[in-house]
C-alpha cells in the first residue's frame, strides 16, 4: 500500500500574506509548478492543485500544461509529461475540497502548514496514522509570505513547523512542501 | 550542539551529465541559490559552495550576492541577506574540500548524492552519527542530470537515492538537496 495514494497537495495564490502580513493574492510560478509536481510523482502523491482565482492566470497554467503534455515538451521530456499530469487547477480552497470529496467520496482532512507554531497542531506521526488508516488528507501551502488568516482557521489542523535547529525559518514554499511530504511519506530508514 | 555546523554542501555545475549521459557544464540559476541558501541557513548549515569553473558564472553570482548583501535587497529583505551570507564560490570540487580543510583543519568525507544506488552507500543513520562525532561532511549535488561518474569515485561514500515510494525519481535538485538535509538535520518527533 502507498501512503501517498490518499495525500492530497494545494498550493494556494490567494489568499496569502505580503511581508506585512497583509492579505494579498501572488502570481504563479513556472518552478513551483514543476519542482513540487516533481515531487509529488516521486512520492506518488494523488493530486496536486494549484488555487488561483484569476481566469487569466488558469490559462497560463494551462498553456504550460499542454506544452509538457502534448507540445514539444512531451517528447524531449516523458518524465515530466508524467510528473505533470498530476496538476490540477482550482479557483479556490473550496473547491479543491470538493474535488477530492467528489472523486474519493470521503471528505479530507484539511491541514495547514506554517512557519509558525499554532494551537490546533497534529504531530507528524499521528497524520501518518490517518493516511495508513486511509483517511484522505490534503496539505494546503501558500505562496508569498504563507497562509492567511481565514485558511488556517478554515483548516482542521495544522503541521508544526519545520524545526531547523535555529532560530531562522525561512524555508521557500518548494523546500518545505518537499521536506514536509518526505516526513509524511519516507522511508528514513531503509538507507 | 548544532550537528549543521559539521555540515557542508557544495552544488556543482561541472562535471554533471545531461540527459544523454554526456558530461557537461551547466549554467547558474537564480533559484538554486536562493532556496537551497535559504534552507542551509534554517538547519545551520555551516558552507553553501556554488561551484563552477567559469569566471563569467561567478562573476554573475557575485553581482547577485552583492544586491543582496549590500544593495536594494538588502534593506527589503535582511532574512535574505542572512542566508545568502553564507553561499561560496568555488571553480571545482577540489577547490571546495581546500576551503573546509583550510578552516576546520580536518579533511571533509566526501559524500556524493545520487538518484542511482551505488556500491558504496552510507546509511542515513551512520552520517547522522559522523556529524555527531564532530566530523566535517561535505554533500556534493549536481545540477542537470546529476554528477559525473569521476565525481561519484571521487567521494568517500553515496547516500541512497530517496526512496519516494514509487518507480519514479526526477526530484529537482532543490528539492532533493531539502530532503537530504531534513533527513541528516531535522526533528521529526518533536512535533
Amino acid at each position: 500500500m502507498n501512503r501517498g495514494q490518499h495525500l492530497n497537495l494545494a498550493l494556494l495564490h490567494h489568499p496569502v500574506l505580503n511581508r506585512n502580513r497583509e492579505v494579498i493574492g501572488s502570481a504563479v510560478t513556472n518552478l513551483d509548478i514543476h519542482d513540487i509536481a516533481r515531487m509529488a510523482r516521486t512520492y506518488g502523491v494523488a493530486r496536486y492543485f494549484i488555487s488561483t482565482p484569476w481566469e487569466e492566470q488558469h490559462r497560463l497554467v494551462e498553456e504550460l500544461l499542454a506544452h509538457w503534455q502534448n507540445g514539444h515538451g512531451s517528447q524531449s521530456n516523458p518524465a515530466r509529461k508524467e510528473a505533470l499530469s498530476r496538476v490540477r487547477l482550482a479557483f479556490d480552497l473550496e473547491e479543491v475540497i470538493s474535488e477530492v470529496e467528489r472523486e474519493e467520496k470521503q471528505s479530507p482532512l484539511v491541514i495547514a502548514t506554517s512557519a509558525i507554531r499554532r494551537e490546533n497542531t497534529v504531530t507528524w506521526n499521528r497524520l501518518r496514522r490517518q493516511l495508513d488508516s486511509h483517511r484522505q488528507v490534503l496539505l494546503v501551502f501558500g505562496t508569498a509570505h504563507g497562509l492567511a488568516p481565514e485558511v488556517l482557521e478554515r483548516a482542521d489542523y495544522s503541521l508544526p513547523p519545520i524545526a531547523g535547529g535555529s532560530d531562522y525559518n525561512h524555508l521557500s514554499v518548494r523546500s518545505a512542501a518537499a521536506i514536509i511530504v518526505d516526513r509524511l511519506l519516507g522511508s528514513y530508514n531503509t538507507g
